[in-house]
């Protein structure tokens, strides 16, 4: 039996750490603050903002919601969204995407200060996370995945990791940022022949792939660590990740469970970088 | 034997393409036209800009060359910098790296118009190339490479390609555009444990090192694709690969040799950015 990898641990020690930096801003007069943004009403969207807002407040950062209608025009959302990356007192901003279809994104994404970026979505920050710039911010979902990593002491350094999906908000980033941790990194995806086989072999396999339970046991290695990030709803209706659990938690060393797992440390990622944007923007680094 | 990869006869395809379509392009007035920013007088640049003149020259394209003094001062180099940059008369422009230790280069890459950046040194292209937006440039020797496997019909889709070397000037970007292509890729580097193994395994292999003949024929499988990138000076003085060509030539089934390689094409993909340009900032798509 694998030892879990129990997303609400990782998130405590992260809590902790981020209570304190708070703390200390605080003490100079700076509130770290979210401000999302929000383009109508998504159930998905407000289940994420309610699970961020709780986050936000339990290490003491503000939070501010600007809901816009479904049915703005593009200038309207430019112009809202300019107001929130201009306010001086939000240091981060969280975009909910997809936009409604009449919507472009290129737009703000260009427009965003890249130290507001705390997802990660602008061209500064998308290149910086694939030249390894450590200054700039990586999406949430990899970089949780990372701090997953970390907290579990998992050795990354010329190990073959083996990553399923190649998204630019998991599978992408989240090679360069194990890259950056000298891992040899392999990445797979839909078309890749021999799938098995070369899932089989990787030391440390994250699945990213967005397809219910898809990584079967023939598909890890004796004692590989395994990390999923998907999330899916089986046929029986209940969410469950991209990895068969019960058919590979005897042959994982370590293993992330799918609720409770990587899902459970991305809020935690969005607060670390509110915290850092708000000390670079005060300049209290 | 392997079937050599003779970057001559890739740059010859490539080149009557580019000859029809710059043709094409003086026919609407427009001379496609490239800039070269050269500081200093350092041998290695004089040699690649004689060779990117004649291959210019070739094809139809101009070329402008501005020398700046080794000891020029930052604000005189981003101000000349600017001025090759808003000539309208020029489509693409080449600096040559690295620069001198006193100055910075990072304000030139931001301040390149990224249409120009036909060597793919802004943000904008880095990010472009990470996403996979192929109205971005790509580094040339990537592209080079992905020219050779191109001319040469190699099958990339689904395959293990592995990359040895994890820098932005190859293997990195090198690594986007064959994911781009559907390989599964690997990178491999010097920190990676294993590496015969896993250099062995892969059906097409591209070596982008920087270390003279350490591929051997242990790192190779049977009938392997063998791409060398790498440009070094072995022990005799003699001009060599990253690939033990000797050693390795036997059991792959197609390899390119160095130099009269990739090395070879890279300045015909310099040529289609500056023709991509010209067409591209003339509104003649």
């Amino acid at each position: 039996m694998g030892i879990v990898m129990k997303g609400a641990d990782v998130a405590a020690a992260m809590k902790e750490r981020l209570v304190k930096k708070t703390e200390r801003l605080k003490e100079q007069g700076i509130l770290p603050c979210l401000g999302i943004v929000r383009v109508g009403a998504r159930p998905d969207d407000l289940a994420y903002e309610r699970g961020a807002r709780k986050r936000m407040e339990g290490i003491g950062i503000g939070c501010q919601v600007t809901e816009l209608p479904e049915d703005i025009t593009q200038e309207e959302f430019e112009k809202e969204f300019c107001r929130v990356n201009d306010n001086p007192d939000i240091h981060g901003i969280l975009l909910f995407r997809p936009l409604p279809a009449h919507l472009d994104e290129e737009p703000v994404t260009e427009m965003i200060h890249p130290m507001k970026d705390v997802d990660g979505m602008s061209p500064v920050n998308i290149a910086k996370v694939f030249t390894g710039d450590e200054t700039g911010y990586a999406p949430c979902t990899p970089e949780a995945v990372m701090e997953m990593m970390d907290y579990y002491k998992i050795d990354l350094r010329g190990k073959r990791v083996t990553v399923i999906g190649r998204s630019m908000v998991v599978g992408k980033p989240l090679s360069m940022l194990l890259l950056k941790r000298h891992a040899t990194i392999t990445v797979c995806h839909t078309r890749t022949e021999e799938l098995e086989r070369t899932c089989r072999e990787a030391e440390v396999l994250v699945a990213a792939a967005g397809k219910a339970k898809m990584v079967s046991g023939g598909m890890v290695g004796d004692g590989a660590v395994v990390v999923d990030v998907g999330i899916n709803v089986d046929a029986q209706g209940s969410l469950c990740g991209d990895v068969d659990y019960d058919a590979v938690q005897d042959k994982a060393s370590y293993i992330s469970p799918v609720p409770r797992g990587v899902g459970s440390v991305t809020s935690s990622v969005l607060a670390k970088h509110v915290v850092r944007g708000a000390a670079y923007l005060s300049g209290s680094r």
